[in-house]
């Protein structure tokens, strides 16, 4: 299996993962995202002649929007892949917008399906928080290898991960509910101690490791306002979905600065962020180039948001200060869909950070 | 594996049940329930006879506390099984009340392990919501039919669940959330259709299924006030924790009767709860018995609650009416350790009416 992390075991990944996206309610959800919605209708009917006529794969199709739309838009044949029993209700849809016989629904893992032919387009919305969260690009890159034709093309084309310095209130919310989870652990000892006669003293310490990931070395998913940007953003990872491996994903590195673009604020944490483009590809390129962007806004909000990695502590930056840090994001060895993220960071000339934080 | 539920896949348990186990923050919250703390170590230091020189096998230990205080009272030796990595932190905190030499703590399924001999007391919290969601009692009885000596006693020896009618405006909040849900999709339908010219419609059905699951045909855990219980209890099902077998309680059914105590009221739905007593055996008896009970209470408040089942419509009723229902419970064939519930009551001399329940 392409899973990139070593062996994984189906049911549990099923159980961990998949199973929430058998839900309506979360499908709606992600149906509602304005911003994501519109990227991916305009992606598809401004470009038609890449899909008139043409095969697509839909991969990890959900409730069928977008292999519908693909048949809409004159594919000739969509086979929409769905590892969950929402391929169920997709194949309803399907029915119920009159286009059983353009879109076939497979319920199966992309991995195991078997296709009668190979395709002129694979599309899939496959972009979890900060991009590669769920990893489930991993299955795009498994469909391309084994199905997209030499001449075909990947919906999305492209894609970007985004770092800028962030300010945020939060930073302190987080420190408070942290030291306030550590007071009442030091208050449930004494009881225990005195109530029980069990000194519970020896927990403490891993006690204290559990909430401060929870707390203070878990990403936050914010809904920034730009003028909580604070710094220059910068571009840390760019892939183009037809060439890129699992090897180029499984690790990113990246090394960049951002020089502080406001007066003076407090550097509370790294704000993350991707988007993605529908160029087509080189030798067939888009007719109208969409890009469908999860970076701060007023308007364009989307169920992504923002990740923020909060600063402890949180420093006072003025305008012009040059912030140089070094990324790298793993996925987590205990599952391969969650991310551990690492940044050292430097202000001027102050002597760099390193600090961890979880995207769980 | 002793599921009574069927082949289940470990590794998908795991990551649906046992996982939540492994956080600190979760024990912490069990170890500070007074009534279950209370009730426990009362059950062991009021009857330091059946402790003292006696072997002990404590199923689920958790973070070790019963198993602490076993050996607290006297035991000879102690065997503490925890399936998950909780168990490292149960061997530190016995190694930081200095009772190593007493208590073993063993990383394993109850199902796997095997112990040097047979004890003389089994102690284990196997209780959920409603006494038996988790269906962690098949490890119980998996640890007392292969580990028990025929004189051996059981900690906790009975347990008891518990139905009465109760009243509470939650009935309400729960059907105008479900009905605030359905107008939101049908805005939705309507949206989609207009933006996207996809129709959404065929998949109402199978929306308005998941949310009244959801809402409203799924028990709700609740704190009752004791006036909120407006009918007589009555018990449902009684087990004797040394004789019963997993056939016994893989469906609970029962016929009972209520009769309605307050003036007048909504009767909302049914409350459930259990308690447990410490009796010893017959051949052994406690030389004082505690009873953990888990009903309504304005001071001895649970963790555990109570599940409430809510009627739709909510019927009103006076002193004096009789409601009569039964009551049936199996494991959910999705997952063993949720529960589907049904009752077929009626009032006075009403026709019967059945609903379902699903306690998630």
């Amino acid at each position: 299996m392409a899973s990139g992390g070593g062996s994984v075991d189906r049911g549990v990944d099923f159980a961990n993962y998949f199973c929430t996206y058998a839900f309506l309610y979360h499908q709606k959800e992600m149906l509602s995202d304005r911003v994501r919605m519109d990227a991916y209708y305009n992606a598809i009917f401004k470009n038609q002649d890449h899909f008139r006529g043409k095969t697509v794969l839909d991969v990890g199709t959900g409730s069928g929007i977008l292999a519908i739309w693909s048949a809409q838009a004159g594919a000739r044949r969509v086979y929409a892949v769905e590892a969950t029993k929402m391929s169920e209700h997709a194949r309803e849809l399907v029915k119920a917008n009159g286009l059983e016989d353009i879109v076939e629904v497979i319920e199966s893992s992309m991995e195991d399906v078997i296709l009668p032919e190979k395709v002129d387009v694979i599309i899939s919305e496959w972009m979890g928080y900060f991009l590669f969260r769920e990893s489930m690009f991993d299955s795009v890159i498994c469909a391309r290898d084994r199905w997209l034709k030499p001449t075909g093309v990947m919906y999305p084309s492209h894609a970007r991960m985004w770092i800028a310095p962030v300010r945020s209130g939060l930073v302190d919310k987080k420190t408070e509910d942290y030291e306030s989870a550590m007071d009442d652990w030091h208050n449930f000892v004494n009881d225990t101690k005195a109530y029980y006669g069990v000194d519970m003293g020896a927990l403490t310490k891993p006690f204290c490791d559990e909430q401060k990931k929870y707390y203070l070395q878990t990403s936050q998913w914010c809904s920034l306002h730009p003028e909580q940007v604070i710094g220059t953003p910068a571009v840390i990872k760019e892939i183009d979905c037809l060439t890129t491996s699992i090897d180029d994903i499984l690790k990113v590195r990246a090394q960049f600065s951002s020089s502080i673009t406001v007066e003076t604020a407090r550097f509370s944490g790294f704000g993350g962020w991707f988007d993605v483009q529908f160029r087509g590809s080189t030798s067939d390129p888009a007719r109208c180039v969409i890009e469908l962007t999860t970076a701060p806004s007023t308007v364009d909000l989307t169920h992504w948001g923002q990740q923020v990695f909060f600063l402890r502590p949180a420093p006072r930056v003025c305008q012009g200060d040059l912030v140089s840090a070094s990324f790298s994001m793993e996925r987590s060895k205990m599952n391969h869909r969650l991310m551990e993220v690492e940044f050292a960071y430097g202000i001027k000339d102050c002597p760099p950070v390193t600090s961890k934080w979880y995207i769980e």
